[in-house]
Parts: structure tokens; sequence; C-alpha cells
């Protein structure tokens, strides 16, 4: 996430950083060199495009625009959402260690190996998502538990039902009733309902054929468009075409960056952040005296 | 579901996978003729074509790309709910697992019955879903239950009631508390409802009239430009008419397939890969040794 | 609703049922009066014509368009909302059934009655959103409840009230602990949901002023437009503006019919046919021996 | 809220109540004049208006269309937002009734306060957000309680208060459980959920800066088209304005009405009459012989 | 917030305060140079700009259009949202209260303790939001339990646990049951979901690419429009280009200040008065008899 106070609005116009520009450069290079060349073939042969009009052109890119509009819509709402459960998982390990102090004796080892099961949790999701390793998440288990954790796919969902046997232990040693493991349950069943949503945006991108669509349209639009406004606009054809072009690929990649929500780029959830967040909320409510800073923007870019 | 590693820009213009164009290349064609028709039509009587303007048929597409963009919501939303609830599903049977195996005495008979059971839930569900018969929940279930389901349409639900006598035993065993099972049977109640949501999704279309006035007016559209752009374009009006009609045939056919999430194409949910991976979170939880791969996707589909 | 298979898409020009042509051919043949008229005028007197473009005219349409497409997408949301609520009262009465078989002795006379009733309360329901006369629901009551019900305005609820007696009778005799009245309760407080949903969107539709801006606003432009495109398109502006009224007209009258999505019409939901798989499915949990048929399309349409 | 069967499709174009044309009346006068000056202009001084076309104030009016769209969404989210709350407070209070019914004794003391206080609460609610003196909650409450309410700013939320300590009087008498007493509880705290919902819609309108923005922004459109559609239209220029200005003042002021829903206006929620629907639910449920008669709309409007 | 009676028509036309021209007078002065800039060089040399047509900058003007209007819509939804969670949080803590009142004994201290300590979370989480330091909440806390918080970060959530502690004490000394627990441990986890909320919100930006890309298209466009439009528009052409400034970089102002919804201007939501209702609402809950007056706009303003 690209995280800066809001810059002088004429400063707006010369920043880098975060631009999508670096994403289209290639596209804007061969749009600009074919809008040269029609240029170029049309001071030789300016009959040929005497009659043309731009109107169909027009036509072809408002439809575009409603197109990329939609699309870009759908994109924003999987990276809000992913932000959205990694907000839920933030408030409801709170929600859970709040409990867990105040219904079980404050501090002692199974609040501890309870509480520190959360961040390994939140470590493991945060790994598969991103397709790395999920050693991250050992340190904050009981020793023994990671090897068990070893041959098993789920990760994740295997350290939420060690956490859910810790409590049944408790409920049969009658440290809790059945309506308190069953306010802790429901925090875990929400927690596996927020990783079962972030496996579905990782898994699911939106159907490949709008991205074909959409950006076959888009080259088809920024080639055909200068035979169109030659005539009319002469030696800034060239200008008109990239100024589309950036308009129309600028929103595409952003909407193609967006989609992906978890990888490790500028305009992605910040993942390595929001499990520091619930590093410190865990270890602070555990009474812990060495609690990690939060990360910070590096460049202006949370990760 | 269509999975590919985001190919390079350039090359996105000439994978025909995923692509639509195999679902509209009928219309395509009949366009190109009719177009190609016009303009030879023009060249013998351009007189007959003088004045005509392009703006009505501007106005046309504008509203059909208007239109065309509400009703490809309505499809998307749809196919993005299908995927939500089986994502839901993947969820509600880790939770019901993880309560199961917290709760009830580890990996007894009734916990490997109660596990494999919902297994045969998923099976029957996604077989219902896809018209396909429903076999494939048999061996799931123990084998008395298979022949009293025989007569009985609703094979899914008929499975969550004995799941949940199966649990009412237990509560009457004194196995479980009545607060117990209530944790249990409000999970049953949300795989019902996932249920219904998927019969309605399956059983409930787009209202056929949206299908049949944007189609009709794509056709009208498609057949009635080159009349208004021949004038202007001359001998490129076939090629513009082709990529009108590729952005907006394409676009209907996109949301044709998407509105229907359950049917075995390309674009639609992969209900095979994931009741695959509900059988592998079942068996794991159950302690079992062979564990079944997940599917993967074959000449980049996942089914 | 309109239940057929995707047909041929050429075919899908010539199909007549659960089109909305019969509902704008009125309009549509006022339109074409009107723009032949026009056209003819423009023969005797060319000249009035002579600088009059269809720039505004384009506007209008262009907004017409967008607040069109708005209004629309409320239609529809209303009409899935309403399928929404019915697909979730079919899976509250599974589970109500499912809870009811698993808690109370099978199948004895409190589990016939509680059963049937829910029964009773969809037809009720059903009845009062289409208008009927509430009949139906008769014979799934105990005789003398009927009689009960006669001088009550709100029949639908006064069912729910019944079925909340029963068990809390049910509860006084210790059949049932105060854990399990409340899952039943649940249940029935999420039906009463859905019977204030389905009333809310019987009772009030979209506001009536955007029914008259909008069809006002259509005709305006049909009747308009003839003067902006006779002297570009000739005789072809009868044609030319007939397409246009057909795609305005059409999706105005769409969103209208929509936007009563309890009427018994052919793009409405099919409340019989639902209540029909209600039946079935009590029926069934039931163990009863004759169970009806699903209510199957009729030429296409299900009611 | 305008309530009247669907008129015939041609009769709807002379229809004036419920039409919004009483809000906008004087601004089309306005526009009206302007468009005659300008055009008187023209026929002196044509050579001014000679080169100028409409395309900026056709991209002026396209912009102005996209936005209004946008702020009616908004607008008409809100006031449907405030009809869902009021139809969730039918369908609650229909359910506390039925809860108390089952459990509590039938029809003695307690049973009849706690529901009149329901209606009492509704009655204030009501007044609350449509600034109106809150006496007519007053014969709903046992006597001594609205004394005790004078000096008080929250009354509708005071009289949850007051139900719920009756409801605590209930559970240490032993009349009912804490299970129960959560039952009723959560129907409290979802009534305190609407209420805050309805002051949330009543306090917070869309931001003034939109409604600043989106109106001068429509009054430019409208006083500056006439100059550039007068060389095209001539004498037609007023009227093609109108049109305009009609489609366009019309949805602003529509999107104006709706975004007050709780005012009492024609195109409002009709709070009287869904007050009325609760008082007669109560009514019927605590057996009482006098119930009133539902509202009825005056002159097609329900308020 | 900005709160004023919906004024007169007319007058809106000339109100400043609340306008967002303030914010874009800049932008303004900049493009109305411009625009005379080149309207100035067009009077030397109209040769230059004779065959230009405005065709591409309308198509870029739709199209920023299109995207201004989806980029204000998600604007839009995260002050609503935020709204939205405010008042959530005014609705929990009257349910807290209420259930407070009804189950504990009447007005003893810790009713008292536990009232005012809801005071001093919503004032701490209303500091956190808008940045500032968070005093505000002190006097609202027990004297030794502010200086508990002195070294801990995330003070809001830490009120929270403080809360669930207080009632653990209550479970244990069998002031209130498991059962009450739960109904009081479930509103502070909603607390906690709010205030996740609320971080979520505020540390979110919308993705800084699109406030560049629309910026930059937006800069491009008020800048190239003069080239198109003065050979047809004159000596109206700054005129022109500046009224189109206004719609565009208004609503791109607009949806920047909307998307920080907790800040101190004036378009943001006024926590101020939104903690001073909870402030109300608890003393008047906790019977004190000095209680705030509301907060009132200054200058139409409420923050």
């Amino acid at each position: 996430m690209i995280v800066r106070p809001h810059p002088h609005p004429l400063s707006l116009l010369f920043i880098l950083r975060g631009s999508i520009i670096h994403a289209i450069i290639g596209e804007l290079v061969v749009v600009l060199g074919a809008a040269a060349l029609i240029t170029g073939f049309y001071h030789f042969r300016p009959m040929l495009f005497s009659g043309i009009s731009l109107a169909p052109f027009t036509l072809l890119g408002l439809a575009l625009s409603i197109f990329l509009g939609f699309r870009n819509n759908a994109c924003y709402q999987r990276w809000w959402e992913a932000r959205q459960q990694w907000g839920r998982l933030i408030a409801e390990t709170r929600s859970f260690m709040r409990d867990l102090r105040a219904v079980l004796p404050d501090r002692d080892d199974r609040t501890r190996r309870l509480g520190r099961r959360i961040v390994g949790f939140a470590h493991a999701l945060r790994c598969q998502l991103r397709g790395e390793r999920v050693e991250a998440a050992q340190p904050w288990l009981p020793a023994g538990e990671w090897l068990g954790l070893a041959g098993l796919r789920g990760k994740p969902s295997e350290i939420l039902n060690l956490q859910a046997q810790e409590l049944a232990d408790a409920l049969r040693a009658g440290e809790i009733t059945d309506i308190l493991y069953r306010v802790f349950s429901e925090r875990l069943a929400t927690m596996g309902n927020i990783q079962a949503a972030c496996e579905r945006l990782q898994s699911t991108p939106t159907p490949f054929a709008y991205t074909l669509l959409l950006h076959r349209t888009a080259w088809l639009f920024c080639l055909l468009t200068p035979i169109g406004i030659v005539s009319t606009l002469g030696w800034l054809t060239p200008l008109a075409t990239v100024v589309l072009a950036y308009a129309f690929f600028g929103l595409d990649a952003l909407g193609q960056e967006l989609q992906e929500p978890f990888e490790r780029t500028a305009n992605a959830v910040p993942l390595d952040a929001l499990v520091r967040i619930i590093e410190i909320s865990v270890l602070e409510a555990l009474g812990e005296t060495e609690i990690p800073e939060p990360l910070l923007p590096q460049d202006f870019v949370l990760l």
C-alpha cells in the first residue's frame, strides 16, 4: 500500500512512485509508434483518410470506458474485501484475547499458548496467501506442535484446530463453561471464515475472458483511433493517442493489480504490517515487555 | 475456471483458450458478411447513403453499452455469489470438523461418520447443481443410509437431516450438551442456507426478457451500423463493424456464461476442485493417512 | 419466471414468448406513426428541417440511457431480493424440520402439526403477496385453528404465533429445553423477517415520480428524435426511430414488470412453484408417502 | 408514498399528482425565459453564433448525467434503507410479541404493558424523525412512565430502557430464564439499531457540496446550452432547452426529496401508515377487540 | 458535516460555505490562464487550429466522467461506512447501558464505572482517528486505570479489555450468569469491530494510483480541450473551459475530501458531535443530573 500525505495538486503531476506508468510504458511506446507511423503515412497519402470520421472510434471508446468502469469496480471491490477481511481478523484477535484474559486466570501458560497461537495463525495465513514458506509461524507455536503440522496442507486451519482442542481441554477441565466455550468457538469460526474468504480471493480472479476481451478491445481502440483523428488533428495525433492510451491502459493495469490484493506489490494489501499489528495486540494483551515496533512505509510503500 | 499466470501484455492478444471468440464466431461471420454486402452495395449506389449520418447509430450503441454494462454487472454478481457460497461451505466444513474433534472423543466411529457425511453432502450438492447423477456421494455415507435416500428428491438436504439426527443421538446420550448441540445445529443451518442459495442461483437465471432485449438490440445495432459508417469509412467498414461486434457480442456472451456459474464450462465455478478441498480438509481432520491430491488445472482449465 | 434452455443465438431473434414486445406494441405503433408523419412532412417542406442537428437529441437520449440504467438496476435488485427471500424461506423451513425431527420424538402429532403449519404459513404468505384469497392455507392447519384466524388481518404472522405457542407448550411440558426453544424461536423470527421483507417489496414500489419522469422523458425523446434525424436519414427515419423506441420503452417496461416481483406475470418470482418445493420438503421430512410432484413450466412459464 | 395502480401508459403523460413538476416549475420558467432571450438575440445578431458548436455543451451534459446518476443512486439507497429499517421494525415487533405470548402467561398485565410500550416506542421514533411533538406515544405507556420521560432527550431509547427493566423484573421474579431474557434483549438491541440507523439517515444528508456542485452545474448547463443549439435548432431552441431542463432538474429534485425519507412529503416513507400496522399487530396479539383500520392513501398519497 | 436547511434553489448559486470552490480555485485559475493563452494565440494564427475537431477531447472527457463517477462512488461509500460505524457505536452503547441497568443493581459503583468507561472508549477512538492526543478519555476512567494505559499503543482496545475484566469480575462474583456475560461480551466484540473498521478506513485510502491517474487525466483534459474548442467557440473558450474544469476538478476534490472521513474538515463525519451524543446517552442512563448540551453547528458546520 502506498502511504503518503496528499501532495500539493500540482506536484501530483510529477510523482513517479505509485504511478501506474511503470506498468504500461511498453504499451504507450507501441501506441506512440503506431500513431506516428499513421501520421507519417497520412502526409504522403492524405486522400486515403479524407472522408474518415472519428464517430465509430468514439463509439468504441465509450463502450470501452463503460466496460472498464464495470471491471475496475469489480477489481476494487475485491481489493477492498481483502482489506476488510484482514481488518476483521485484527478485531477478532483482540476480542479473542479480551475474553481470554477476562475468563481464564491471568497470564498462565494456557493463556499464553492460546494467545501466541493466534499470531501463528496470522503468520501462516499471510505466508500461504503470498505463496511464501510458512516458517514465520513456527516461533509462535509450542515446540512440538510445529512438527505435527509438517505433512499437512492446510496449516492455517490446522492451527485453528489446535486452538479448539486446547479450549476443549479447558472445557473438560471445568475452567470454562459450555457457554464460554461457544464464545471462543464462534471466534475461531469467524477466523476460519476470514481464511476461506482470503483463499477465495486468492484462488479466483475475475474471469479471464474479461481480461482478454477488455485488453484486446483497448488495443484495437488505441491502434485504430489514429486513423480516425489524423485528418483533423494532424501533427497532434500521436500526442492525443498517447493521452487516450494512458487513460485506458492505466485503468486496465490498475484493475489488474488490484485484483490480486495479496501479492507483494505497491498497491496490494500490506499483510506484513497488518500481521505486525496482530503481534503487538497479542503481546500487549499477554503483558509481555518486549513489543516490536509497527512497520513503517519504506519509500512511501507499506508491504 | 481458467487458471493461468498473468501473461505478457502483448501475448494476451494471441491467446485463444479462455477467449470468448469461440462462442461468438458465428455472429462475427454474419456481421462481417452483412457489412461487406452493404459496402459493396455502396460502391454501386453511393448516392443512397450520401446524407446518412452515424449519429442515431451512435446513440443506439451507447444505450446498448450502458444496458450491457448493467446486465454484465448482474451476471458477474451471480457468478461471484456462487463462488462465495462455496467458499463459505469450505469454511463451515472446517469449523464443523474443528468443533467435532474438540468436543467429541477423538476419532471414534461417530466422529468419522459425522465427518464423512459432510463430504457426502458436498458431493450430492455438486452433482445436483451440475445436473449429474449423485452416485459420487455414496462412498461417503454409511452403507445403509444410501439405500434410505433412494426415493427422495432432495438428497443434499436429506443428508443434512441424517447429520442432525446423529447429533441428536449424541445429545440424548449425554455426549454433548444442548449448547453444543446448538453450535452444530447452526453449522448445519448455514450449510442448508448455502444449498438454498446455490439452488436459487441455478434455478433462477436473470430475466429472460433482458437476454432477448439485449441480444436483439445488439443484432439491430451491428446490422444497421454499416449503413451509417460506410459513407465515411468506405473500405474500412467491415473491419470497424466486426470490431464493434466483437466488443458487444463478446460482452453479451460472457454475461451469458457467467450467469450459469454451475455449468461444466471454462468460466464457471470449479466445483470438482472445491469438493476435493473439502475432502482433503475432512480426511486430514479425521487423521486418515490416504489423502487425495488437490485437482490441478488441465490445459489451464479447472472444472 | 420464464424457463427455457438457452436457445440458438439466431433463434433468439424470433422468439415472442417472454419478449417484452407485447407490453410496448402500443407505444411502438404510436412512435412509428409520428415518425412517418414527420418524414412525410419533411418531403413537403425540407427547408424547415435543413439546419437541425441531432446533437441535442443525442444528449437527451444518453441522459435517458443513464437514468434508465439506474432505474433498471433498482428494479432488478427488488426482483432479486424477492427471490432471495423465498430461497431463504425454503432453507429456513428445512432447517426447522431438521431440528424438529432430531429433537422431538419422531413423527408424533406435535411434529406433524408443527411441520404442516409451516406449509400453511408459506401458502398464506403467497396468497397475501399475490392478493388472492388465503383458503389455500386451510388444509395445512388443524381444524380449529383456521376458524380462529377468521377475523384477523395478518394471517401469516398469526400462523407463526400459533407455531410459537405450540413450541412454548413443548417447553413447558419439558420436551425441549430453553436453549432448544431459542433455536426454534430464531427460525420463526427469520421467517417473520422474510415476511416483512416481502410485504415491504409488495407495498413499496420505486418512487412513482421516477416512473413518471422516465416515461415522459422517453416519450419526449421518441417523438422529437425524428425531427432531428429526418434530414440525414430520410426514408430510414421511421425504422431508426422504432429501433430506438424498442430499446428505451422495452427497458422501461421490463423495469416496470420486475419491480412487482409477486404479480402473477411471466417475469415474476414463481411463488406457486416455490411453495410446492416447501410442501415437498416438509412432507418428505414428515415421512409421508403421498408427495406431490414439483410444478413444471407451462409453455416455458413457471408461475 | 404515492400509491396508485400502474396507469395506462398514455395517461402517464397527463398525471400531475406525484409528478416532480411542482418542485421545478420555477427553474423551468427561468430556463425558458433565458432560452427565449438567446433565441431572440440570435435573430438580430446571427453572426455571433455562427461557428459555435454544441460539442462542449454535450460533454458537460453527459458528465452531468453521469454525476446525477451517481447521486440519485445514493439518494435512492438512503430512501430504500429507511424503508427497510421500518420494515425490519415491524418484523421485530411481531417477533417480540410472538415470544412474549408464547413464554409469559397469556394476556396478563405484564404482557399488555410490554406490548403497548413497543407501540409507544414506534410512535416516539416516528415523531422524533419527523420533528413533531412526541405526545402520540403517551397513551401507550403506563400513566407514571410518561411523566418520568419528561426531561429526557432520547425518548425512544428511554422507552426501550423501561422495556428492558420490566424484562429484568421478570427475570428476577423467575418468570423467564436468562436464556429467554437474552432472546428479548436481542430484540430490543435490534430495535435500538433500527433507531440509530434512522437517526443516522435523518441527521446526515448526502454531503452538501455534492448538492451545490450538481445544482450549479445543472444551471450552468441549462443557461449555456441555448447558445450552442440556437444556430442549428432556431425556433425549436426554447422547447429543446426546457425538455433537457425537465430531465436534469427533475432528477436533481427527485434525489433531493428522496434523500430526506422521513419528511412528511409525497415521496417519503409513510411512517404514519407503518406505525398503524405496528399498532394493529400488537393489539391483535394482545387479543384486544377494538382494532384500528389500516391507513389508506388520501388522493393517492400515503403519509 | 455541513448542516443547513435546504436553501432556495436560486440562492444555491451564491453559497460559498460548503462549496468545493475553495479547494480548486488554484486549478481553475491555471486552467483559465491556459485557455486565455490559447485563445489569444488562436487570434494570431487561426490557421493552425482550422481543422482540429473536438471529438478526441469529447472522448477523453467522457471516459474521465465515467472513471470519476466510479471513484466518487468508492469515496462516498467510505464516508458513508464511516458514518454507519459511528451510528452503530451509538446504538451499541445504548444497548450496553440498557442491559447493564436492567441486570446489575441500579446505579451502584460498578454500573457507573462500566458506563463511564464506554464514553472513555468513544473519546479515545475519536482522538486516535483524528490524530489528536487522547487526554479527552481521562476523566471518564477510574483514576488508576489511566496511568496503567500510559505506555500502551492501542488505548481504545485496552479500554475494552478493562471493561471485559470488570464484567468477568462480576461473573466470578456471581452477579451475572455466563449467559449474561456473553450478552455483554458480544457488545464489546461489536465495539471492537467498529474500532477495527474505523482504523481500516483511516489507514487505507483508495489506491494512490487512482488518485494520480484521475488527477493527471483531468489536467490533460482541461489543458488540451481549449485547443479543440477555440475554433468553434472563439471568445467563449475560456468560459467554457472553466465550467468544465469546475465540474471535473470539483468532483475530484470532493472525492478526495470524502475519502478521509475522520479529518476535522467541513465535509467529514462530525465525530465531536457524535461522541457528545454518546456522553448524553450514558449520563442519562446513569441518572446523572448534569447532562451536557448536544453540539450545535457553528457557521453551518458540525465537527
